[in-house]
């Protein structure tokens, strides 16, 4: 458990515009950066080899957890069950439930205050924003705000000095990331969105109904190749 | 997401004494139980054995996740790293800090709390106990109360009615767990605690140590076969 002298973040990655916009504005900050990504199953594990091209890029260390094993029992989610279809639609629609992974988040988070008691790394970094609030509970301020206290109380004594959670985009929009990405040169067209795990970005799916409507509101070219070509009803 | 009418806990179990009474005092409050147990690559791995003799006995569900992935990050353990030794000594000592794994109860509560939720289980049940306080802090009530806090906030909107974190034991000693335990007619001799994970308990580590104390303390017939059967110092 040795104490890096500079900062030093363990985020949680995907391969989405997120936290690749995070990793960049980490280093940007001025902190080491070593990405921790999870295969909990999910359909669109495309998004983990984009990870390894965005950490090469970058020039950080990258590390993926098998939790397979874990996915398996959280049954029940568009995004780990095969028998339930992905929803086409808005990202915020109720619609959109069905991409809940129960406790997704505070799994991961555990994961990698794990990881950064264990490396002495003083950040532990999450990409949630303002729009992924209204669906997603493990996404909110309030949840944030309990689980940086839950780590603090089960890690103490343990912690480098000054740790904390941080999530630089909490209460920003998508375009917002849209726009800090650009100006930090991030390569969107290494990162990788849609939910439905196919060859190309479906462009239908909540997420890449809300990737495309992000470029368009932050007035940045969007690198993507969607196989639905036809503008989102949102960004018309 | 289906709610059972009746209460359902999903346990953290270990095959330990704490989680396995925590199970029979689940049973006795009237709740279905099922077993979640995690190989993390703990040296002492032989519980999970014991755990499924536990689990046929009571004859409830059990389910071991693969870990693994996770342990292998959680370096510098003496619980999960070959090259740190077992330290001997009493349960409570600074010494025993060494066989801290950062943030592992976080981390397995986290997955029992995606579990129930996938479930609909309204109870995430822990065995940890008053003993565990000075050297775990992920077994002390602050910890506990706070990530009960961020698992509502983190779920909202997905929990069981009148979901909750219970630790029955939390207050309580290890003398006390092997008394209830007697009440409840557990099977002590199908338990195991010891971290060095030999063929018989080593009976000088802390955790032997302790369970024996506890046994003592207890006036309770302790069923376990020792390596070392010199009776620990601190029940002499």
């Amino acid at each position: 458990m040795t104490k890096p002298s500079s900062k030093y973040a363990v985020l949680i990655a995907s391969g989405g515009m997120d936290s690749t916009v995070t990793a960049y504005e980490l280093r940007a900050r001025g902190s080491e950066v070593s990405l921790l990504s999870f295969d909990y199953g999910q359909r669109h594990r495309t998004e983990l080899d984009h990870l390894g091209k965005i950490a090469e890029r970058l020039g950080v260390p990258h590390q993926s957890v098998d939790l397979t094993d874990v996915g398996r029992l959280l049954g029940g989610s568009a995004l780990t069950d095969a028998s339930v279809e992905v929803p086409d639609g808005h990202y915020s629609d109720q619609s959109m439930r069905s991409t809940v992974v129960p406790n997704r988040n505070m799994i991961m988070l555990s994961i990698a205050a794990g990881v950064a008691v264990s490396r002495g790394a003083d950040i532990v970094a999450f990409g949630a924003h303002a729009g992924d609030h209204p669906i997603y509970p493990d996404c909110r301020p309030t949840f944030f705000e309990q689980l940086g206290k839950a780590v603090q109380a089960g890690n103490e004594g343990f912690l480098a000095d000054g740790f904390r959670l941080e999530a630089p985009f909490l209460h920003l929009t998508k375009a917002d990331i849209a726009r800090r990405g650009h100006e930090l040169g991030v390569p969107f067209e290494l990162t990788w969105s849609c939910y439905k795990g196919g060859s190309v970005h479906c462009g239908t799916c909540g997420t890449c109904v809300e990737r495309r409507e992000a470029f368009t509101l932050a007035s940045v070219a969007d690198p993507t190749e969607y196989a639905d070509r036809a503008e989102p009803e949102a960004s018309r």
